[in-house]
């Protein structure tokens, strides 16, 4: 029996939809009836505290959110695999904002806003693609495809993880002891860590300040698709006040919906949007996870599953 | 002998280089004496009436820019082959342009720039990149790197040319019938096309109502990187107004400098660059035209030479 248990999102279209894809398999919802010790999979996003009590013969979490961070905070997750999302069409709606917003700037696009709102006529030349180096945080399904896309435009690449990694075209630095050298050298700092206790608040001044200075008219600028917890916001607007950021692109931030009262709305230099990066899609996620339990019923062993240890 | 003709560019420094790179061969400006039927070469670029006077023995013209739509109307145009200038730097810095505000508009930035500007938190979810068309006027040198590109994104893409043409996953449309077929599956219009008689004024009131309607939030967008000529500012002016156009990016224009009462400027859904797409790199324009008087002078035949019945 597969139980579904979301928050925030249309849990009845998710469940109609699981019930076509996995008949005659049994699908419910929590407020069904139903016996918790049939449940041998649960699909969540945002659980509550009692979320998974009762459910004794429980074999793997999945997880809506292609991160679990916030997942791993619950006060009773039980001791089974937890199942993350990962699938080509988020993939790609991430790369799509990537690319967008680093190409934008790597276009000077606040420079030429700024001009055309003092209706001033200034033929500033950007630099060409591989005069610009971006660097990616995280070199994982996401980070990778980025890069993938960034590299056919032409740009010159480096990329951070925490193990060392051979990547093709990407210049890759690995761990806190290559993590300013990373840095020293990026124009455009893509975020596509997962949000861990080692990389709550990296978005932050000292960040910011180790950036290469010499490229973009303007200075560095930062794209956060990843987590808020990420980011200090007082450190973005202090950086976008003093220079210290020429722009900053960000879906994500601290609290969600971004309070009313945040300075950032109002800073010109700062492009927010409303955690659409990449979302996970009805269509693939039930297309993803039937295939998770019919293979996983199979005998099969599950496929990007969490490492808690690791964090992600 | 080479003769350096150029207006509102360092002409001192283009003679420099010149002299530099094609040593010993003889290299002189305009304000230079010299006798004018040792000229063989004219390297131009917004050439005075006078410009080609008493050039007896001269062999080639050389065009700084990429378009030779305003050298073709020289009124005293010597009937010799024209080269123009095709250049991996400035094909590169076209894609970067093109890439960028297409992916920008792709991934919504007007209607998020709008809800910023509310500080509205409103998840829309623009479409992935296989989910939008972008259809590119011009399938020539520019044209094609930059479908090159926006494939390596996973866009659906089409091109529309005069001539057939087949090209790797691109749909290709060709000549006058084609133009409502390759027009009515377009979300976001790029114009790459020369500026001839056919072509000028083509992106008007008209073109951009036959453009598709469904896909993208707010109605399809243009692209114009090629000519202010083909362009009609005032129908997108009413375009912008009305909803036929979602939004407009353009860099170039009817008359440039764009005049300062240009009621483009305070359109919030019109993005203004000064004409500053690709340049002309002294650096890389020295490289490819003193290979080509080498090469000519060597006896070999000369490479991307006008049509001046096609008009480009
Ligand atoms: N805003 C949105 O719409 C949205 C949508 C989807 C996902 N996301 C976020 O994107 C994150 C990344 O997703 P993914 O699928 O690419 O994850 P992933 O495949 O697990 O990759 C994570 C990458 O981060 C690296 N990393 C982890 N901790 C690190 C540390 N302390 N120092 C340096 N590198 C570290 C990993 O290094 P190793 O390779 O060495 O393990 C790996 O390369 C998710 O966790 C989620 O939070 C956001
Ligand atoms: N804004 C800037 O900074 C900037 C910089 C550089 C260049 N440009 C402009 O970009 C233009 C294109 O450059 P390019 O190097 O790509 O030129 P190109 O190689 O000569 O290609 C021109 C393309 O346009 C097509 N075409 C011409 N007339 C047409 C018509 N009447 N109907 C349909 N298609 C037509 C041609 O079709 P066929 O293939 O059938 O011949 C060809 O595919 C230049 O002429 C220049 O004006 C602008």
């Amino acid at each position: 029996m597969l139980l579904l248990h979301l928050s925030d999102v249309d849990e009845a279209a998710w469940a109609a939809a699981f019930t076509e894809a996995l008949a005659p398999y049994p699908v419910v919802r929590r407020s069904d009836s139903f016996d918790p010790a049939q449940v041998r999979y649960i699909y969540v996003w945002k659980p509550k505290p009692d979320a998974f009590e009762g459910l004794t013969s429980l074999k793997a979490i999945l997880s809506l959110g292609a991160g679990v961070d916030a997942l791993l905070k619950h006060s009773a997750l039980p001791d089974v695999p937890i199942v993350r999302f990962v699938d080509a069409d988020l993939t790609q709606r991430m790369s799509d904002y990537v690319v967008a917003q680093v190409t934008m700037h790597h276009r000077l696009f606040s420079r030429f806003q700024a001009d055309q709102r003092a209706r001033r006529w200034n033929q500033l030349y950007p630099p060409s693609a591989s005069e610009s180096t971006v660097g990616v945080m995280g070199l994982g399904v996401l980070g990778q495809d980025a890069l993938k896309r960034l590299a056919a435009l032409g740009f010159t690449l480096r990329g951070w993880s925490r193990t060392p990694k051979e990547l093709d075209g990407v210049e890759v630095f690995t761990g806190e002891d290559e993590f300013d050298a990373f840095l020293s050298g990026t124009d455009i700092l893509v975020n596509l860590l997962p949000l861990t206790p080692e990389t709550t608040g990296i978005l932050n001044y000292d960040t910011f300040s180790r950036l290469r200075r010499d490229r973009l008219a303007g200075g560095p600028v930062i794209v956060n698709a990843a987590r808020g917890g990420h980011q200090r916001e007082a450190d973005i607007v202090r950086a976008l006040g003093d220079g210290t950021l020429a722009a900053a692109s960000l879906d994500v931030f601290e609290t969600e919906p971004l309070p009313a009262d945040s300075p950032l709305w109002d800073i010109e230099t700062c492009y927010i949007t409303p955690h659409v990066a990449a979302i996970s899609d009805l269509k693939s996620g039930v297309r993803y996870f039937s295939q998770v339990i019919r293979d996983h019923e199979a005998g099969e062993p599950l496929v990007n599953v969490v490492d808690r240890n690791r964090g992600y």
